[in-house]
């Protein structure tokens, strides 16, 4: 086998390396089922006994609540965009959103399709360096909701803290912090999430939501597939789900189960962000402009003195089997993604190889 | 390793085996990446290595003309079945239809989330057992497409002469049909196919749709992911694309291409549905009821004269090894899927499982 490098991709991302020779050794035929999971029927007990058991754990492991359903959906995070407010709010209701990054402001154009989209805060202003705080009095009184989005993978920030919204239902995207770290999921009226960065391959978004939240006359343009309750009654399997990428997001459920829960994850990542982060506040080369306690334990993000100096660094990493360290197209500079699957090891090879750069630019 | 049975399944099916096998020798590690195609993000040159020849072998053996384009999209047919309409039509348009079996049936309720959905002709009153002719004449002259299920899996019936519309566009549903037999592209607007069939794992639809054929002033209501536009403009990729299941689809393509291309794969399905349609034709006890020109050559239906007769062949099929041998939920009895993963082998051992079972009801 080729050597693996290391992976710093916002996503798809890195996953567990034994996740990946489970799937392997059984790919071709898997136990008891004499077919590839890609070629299972989605009506067979072989099926059944992948879908779930995965959502079982997952319920398990975030510790959802018995009037949450999940859902395991194809378009990912990009297709909630629209869905979310097609299943919460009739076309032309008032919308809430806190702009704190590129998918949160994608999230809020998609918004204005459906209904009257407000930006109710924004860090846009200081790009995107921190989260605003957000009060009840800031939302509007008929919103049917205020979304956010928990983790802003571009710049590096998190709401570790989440908005009081009051009565205003909370519907957050954590497509880039879930299983990462503990979210309080009785706190949201509905959560979603793509799957390609701590949970699986892409392909699939995970959707959490109260089923009291599910509007009972939704709209009639609101095709059968984009209505929640058409996969709530039908265990997302109303049609063919992504079969494949469920049984590798139940693999790595699994695996987040058996090394101690969304606890211990968020610990770990503390742990990985705080190697980085401290080595940033201590550098005179690299800097990390999110207000401190905004940060993110999932992207750390940093910039250089120069472009020159960032396209060195990068080819540097890259000579060291540490891939993808390049930031977003959009603002440029560094970002390392070090999701569940990233292991501390990883870290520290950034770690070393940011220590031997600053030391060959000061010599 | 196990060993692997004979899948006779509708869909998620039957996969080549040596592109399973490929899949696996490669799945930690995909050569030149250092990671897996699951872990690799699509913004890298090592995907669009991927993606892009995937798409080109498929024009190649699909002969798809240069004004057309070729999108790879999340949702299956299913969503299609509401995507096409925004992208043809303008909301309260007629739209056209002809009902051949459950899938037509269900495109044609969702039409009537967005426009006037007409149904042209249908063949309900006889079980599905025929597909009706079309002409002009049938159809409304305003009518933005009139739309066709090419291959109906349930029924076991295939359009093997595309019905004459002058005018009005043709859109095809070919999920079962598509790289299995024959398409004349050039006759259709837009053809989709979910992928689970014919062309690699569950999670994904194929468009091939006529630029022309797109609406210019699409309505406002339509999220961005369901404009064609969005993913013709970013090549299939606006946001993350279900990358495993592309990667997948590409290894198929290129064996369909190394096996002759879809002309030797019509000639192996129609051997492959002769041996069964003779042995049924010749048969006392086993029944299609299909007209035989419209018969599929992808999905073969039969019947056998009672309710305990066909449990009693399935368990029989089933101890040998031959699995999903069982009709659709809702017709009950029995059908063979014999996609292009399926090999005569295979077919062989169900002929002979059915004369078996035949012989022993006449002993």
């Amino acid at each position: 086998m080729e050597e693996r490098v290391y992976n710093f991709s916002a996503g798809p991302s890195v996953l567990p390396l034994e996740v990946l020779e489970q799937a392997q050794k059984d790919l071709v035929c898997y136990p008891g089922a004499g077919c590839s999971v890609m070629e299972m029927s989605h009506r067979t007990k072989s099926f059944e006994n992948i879908i779930f058991p995965a959502r079982d754990t997952l319920r398990r492991i975030m510790n959802i609540p018995d009037d949450y359903e999940v859902l395991f959906l194809q378009g990912g995070a990009s297709m909630q965009f629209a869905q979310f407010p097609m299943n919460l709010a009739h076309q032309g209701d008032t919308l809430d959103y806190a702009v704190t990054g590129q998918f949160a402001g994608n999230a809020f154009k998609e918004g204005k399709h459906w209904g009257k989209a407000v930006c109710v805060a924004s860090s846009e202003y200081k790009v995107f360096s921190y989260i605003p705080r957000i009060t009840e009095d800031m939302l509007d009184s008929d919103a049917r909701f205020l979304h956010i989005t928990g983790n802003n993978t571009i710049f590096g920030t998190a709401y570790h803290e989440l908005p009081q919204t009051g009565s205003v239902p909370l519907v957050a995207d954590w497509s880039s912090g879930i299983l990462g770290m503990n979210i309080d999921v009785s706190k949201h009226a509905l959560i979603y999430a793509g799957v390609q960065k701590n949970m699986g391959p892409a392909g699939m978004a995970v959707v959490i939501v109260k089923k009291d939240a599910i509007l009972e006359d939704i709209d009639d343009v609101v095709p059968t597939m984009l209505r929640y309750k058409t996969m709530i009654d039908k265990d997302s399997m109303f049609n063919t789900p992504p079969c494949w990428t469920i049984y590798m997001c139940g693999l790595v459920f699994d695996w987040v189960e058996r090394n101690g829960g969304v606890a211990a994850m968020e610990k770990r990542n503390r742990e990985k962000s705080a190697v980085l982060y401290d080595l940033i506040d201590s550098s005179e080369i690299f800097n990390n402009p999110v207000v401190k306690k905004d940060r993110s334990i999932m992207n750390v993000t940093f910039t250089l003195p120069t472009d020159e100096d960032t396209k060195a660094f990068l080819a540097m990493a890259t000579g060291r089997g540490l891939i993808n360290v390049k930031g977003h197209r959009l603002v440029g500079g560094c970002r390392a993604s070090i999701y569940n699957g990233m292991p501390m090891a990883g870290v520290e090879k950034l770690a070393e190889c940011m220590r031997d750069f600053e030391k060959g630019m000061r010599e």
